[in-house]
């Protein structure tokens, strides 16, 4: 190995955790205290917030679990890389989700200088951190932890600059976020992609595939985001029909999916063999998709048609798109995150459009003027919808590409190209690991070595 | 291999499939809408719909989890059969409680031609497929996914309809479903496998085994299982202290369970060492057998001691009626669905009776004439609950006999007895996974391929 | 392998477990009842516990999560011992609730004879368990699984007094347990490990290492552990405002610590990389030394930097502190629980006592005299609650230390050295584990077997 590697994180690692952590804890010094409900001084007038965060807790944790189960094992298919995975997706969420709370404080909830924190604020932390997690997806196993904790903190920024723009501007609906956080993570992860394209990998790499167990540790994640993904959907909804109604809808969106994707996995396969790439994530695509339209009155078959289509655009673009993009667009894209959170979220988007503009009086009755702002009729909220999928689009391109260049900086240590997908270069491995594979990999080939790894 | 395999699915299985969504999505738009809770133009008169919705849904999602992760899982401890487990298991359940809620819709809540959709529906939805799935463990590795879809169809219908005779007809109680799903889903199951027996497997197959990791993870679903099997065995109590002592008996009857699985385990091996199967099935015995009795007045120390047999007869029964039922009955039981749900769900049902039979005045108070059916003495109780056990055991036998001789149509694509249990046939495996055993089999032996499988 | 193992379970385990949980089920009997809210005769009353009962049950089972796969998982990283860690993790656990809610019932909760159990019972049983499974770390793959069952009788039974004397009559303040289970069950399996000291080990043992898989299966106890401990740390707080700072409070101290955890793994290692070890364990020490203070108004930048110190003392002590303790003191701890709740515990009850005596009438207002008990000022409670961490730290050296001594009889089966670490001592191993160890080690040397295992 070259000992002239830019990998070596001895002190610029640490050094960038610490300090990050240092400026939070003076910023939260200065900023954040505890909402009512949880201020002892202030608490005898607060009990019905005290109602809420039990309502909610819930909620919240399922979420919890999706961001750190869920994406976490999601990643670990890749065989040589599990470690990386999980535990740089821990690390990126431990981080976002205290810089997503002063973000979006400043933004939305700032009162005499202070922000106050709440259920609904560890919430909103944690979906923030699902931005970057999912552009992690796109950039898995070609970037350093530097790299990624730089692109948490800027993604995290413009995340929560076009969040406010979206939902508190535009006053666009996006109660299950398919366009301010799929969407948006999934561009913002294929510009920085982009940026970051690597030509010596274009012939592909040996570390770049699972083995039969990584592969079962990926449905640990996928599991966890499929049946939690109701909770991620209605958790912060306005009235609590409508949180109720979204996890109805995204049930079902996420049930109908499940065919879809089985379905066209054989499908497009010439023995009709089902793929685990297609199952981990294409299953997941309906909870996605029902993200933008959740709460709203789309009834049950149009949730099961909105997870049927997304199971079926997502396979295919596993199938037919994942490679046009990294040949002809130089895109590559480690999780296919353009799959399962890129053309899902925009199918989101779309379904918000629609589901908006035949909205009226007669299905939503006097609960319209509380799922609409006030005094927009159902083809206008339609028109700011596509407004708020736009500018989700556009400021994930433009953020993510920005970013990608700002990570191109040889200082952050960006690995070899043959260092890529490897655990090796971040994590002291167990104990002859390493040396094991040139032990055997001259006697039996690759699969003995997968099988130890 | 053969180039004729009938288990090619390429296009049988995706057109099942997507038919069945398709067929499910019409019917969804004739006849399922929102419950009033979930109904923005009813919502305002329906506040308390809402405030039971958050009282159940964590325990939902507790059912849920144990639907996917625990049943997934716990079928994963075939060495090479991990992916059908955990992903059939997904298409099983996903289709399963689809088609769950509009049988049972059609049975028990239509009204004006339409069936509201609350947080039962959606647990009974789960519950109506944990039957399918359990039918599922005696039929692993043997069937193929048009089968398993099929048997799901069949099953689901069978099982509303019994469960319908059960508690609305006979007004049994059976709140944790000892009867209605789990003895029902052993012994259909195990009516299945009868039927479709394999004289070619009779020695066994060398597939028929774990390797220390699949062990493992089978474990996640164990735990999950037992964790969560409170939740399952209360959420549809009628009274909310129904609900709150089904959880306080389960957990202990579980917990004490434990115990007498692993003595039991220890003490029926010739060296005292303890046998993973019966670690990850026994110990969920203790669920099973609460279930009838869960929120009737049993005292704690009564769940103790059903959780205490309970483990023993399930830990015996993998010991010594598994291999006589194969041998002699020609019933062949992957999973031993017969020790963890069949007879731990007749005790269950027993315990009904017994429990039924005792309850008197001066133990439940006022409460008895909500616990059981207006006018009912307990014994006139216990000879209903005795029906509702011989009913769900009858109907289970007739129904999967039937159900197996539809499966045994070659048009379903059964796998050749060489295939069985054995990934390789309906997945796409990761590189050099197959090629791989061939490569080192000759020289290693068998386990050096579980390692790498 | 010798004749005269100690080790044959096969009549002293089934024997053991089997009269415990008969004098479990005796002692049930006569002393253990429903909580008025579960019992049907006196629930028309009671509607109020039935209330707190919905709110508190999805802690629970945040909790019991923590306790079964948390705890479980987290000690599957040896590479020979996962079958053991997660089977006897789940035999312990199984054993001390029945026996937690006996002894914390006659200390606490007896009246007229009876032990009342509700929803609080069920989480301090859990809550008991912990110690046991925290001292199970220290001893890990060096002791039988009789003496672990003797482990756990003792230990809870002691635990039960200490705790008793700390919050009960010091009144001590200690809602998520830094002292009283975090400390208490390291330091007394510390010391229990100190006296059944094996010579032998010294050296290192060739099975006390981990393999990539065993790895990732550790993550899967670390994140549930990670994610859940706001629930932990504030399931049992008196006020729902206190409650829901402990939930922040953890939420926050949790995220730094992650920060920090990484940081120094990478800041101690030669080359930069990070330690798995440290990973999997360092990053929990946030929600330890949060647990004494986590109801107090500690503000969230406290909070942060409780996390923060705690993330660095914990990682620094797995690097430097461990392997002196091993070698000058002579207490080898397998899990590093000195790292992860013994220092941390510590630093909560440092941190408890800080915040005890910086409360003021200003900061809590009227919520002062809810928070600390009737009387005291902020100072006085600061001595309660540094009597109460002495008390702790003295009753677990001193209770871990008889208790060593009376698992030294060598009737309880204590494994030989050769055979520490080793599941195959314990458990049937899949075919062929074993043999095959044999037939390759030769050839290939122990990093082929690992993959195996």
């Amino acid at each position: 190995m070259p000992a002239s590697y830019s990998t070596n994180m001895r002190f610029k690692f640490p050094i960038l955790a610490i300090a990050l952590e240092a400026v939070i804890i003076i910023l939260y010094g200065f900023f954040i205290t505890y909402d009512d409900g949880a201020n002892s001084r202030l608490i005898h007038n607060n009990t019905g917030q005290i109602e809420q965060f039990y309502k909610i807790y819930p909620s919240f944790q399922d979420i919890h679990v999706m961001i750190f189960v869920g994406f976490g094992f999601l990643m670990t298919f890749l065989k040589n890389y599990g470690f990386s995975s999980v535990g740089f997706n821990l690390l990126i969420a431990a981080f976002g989700l205290q810089w997503g709370i002063l973000m979006q404080g400043w933004l939305h909830h700032l009162k005499d200088g202070k922000i106050k924190v709440d259920i609904f604020s560890l919430i909103n932390a944690d979906f923030s951190t699902a931005t970057a997690l999912i552009s992690f997806g796109a950039v898995l196993g070609k970037t350093s932890p530097i790299q990624l904790l730089i692109m948490t903190l800027l993604e995290i920024t413009i995340f929560a600059c076009n969040e406010h723009l979206v939902t508190t501007v535009l006053k666009a609906k996006d109660v299950g976020a398919s366009m301010t956080i799929h969407a948006f993570g999934a561009y913002f992860g294929l510009a920085v992609s982009r940026v970051l394209y690597r030509p010596g990998l274009q012939g592909g790499h040996d570390n770049e595939g699972s083995v039969y167990h990584s592969d079962l540790f990926a449905m640990i994640g996928t599991l966890f985001l499929w049946m939690f993904w109701p909770s991620f959907n209605s958790a912060i909804a306005e009235n609590p029909d409508g949180q109720y109604r979204a996890i109805i809808n995204t049930y079902f969106s996420l049930a109908a999916c499940v065919l879809t994707a089985y379905a066209l996995s054989s499908l497009v396969d010439k023995k009709g063999k089902l793929d685990m790439v297609h199952i981990q994530n294409a299953t997941l695509a309906g909870g996605v998709a029902a993200g933008t339209s959740a709460d709203m009155m789309i009834h049950p078959y149009g949730s099961l048609l909105i997870g049927f289509t997304a199971g079926i655009i997502s396979t295919v673009g596993f199938k037919y798109l994942t490679p046009i993009l990294a040949s002809k667009l130089k895109i590559h894209d480690t999780c296919g995150v353009h799959n399962l959170h890129g053309m899902p979220g925009i199918l989101g988007g779309l379904a918000g459009i629609i589901a908006s503009a035949m909205a009226s009086e007669k299905v939503y009755g006097p609960g319209l003027i509380q799922t609409f702002p006030t005094g927009r009729s159902g083809i206008v909220q339609a028109g700011y919808q596509a407004a708020g999928l736009g500018a989700s689009l556009g400021v994930a391109l433009i953020g993510g590409t920005i970013t990608g260049f700002i990570l191109c900086i040889s200082f952050w240590g960006q690995p070899p190209d043959q260092n890529c997908f490897d655990d090796d270069i971040y994590w002291e491995l167990p104990d002859g690991e390493t040396e094991n594979e040139n032990l055997l990999s001259a006697e039996h080939g690759r699969q003995n070595i997968n099988a130890e790894a």
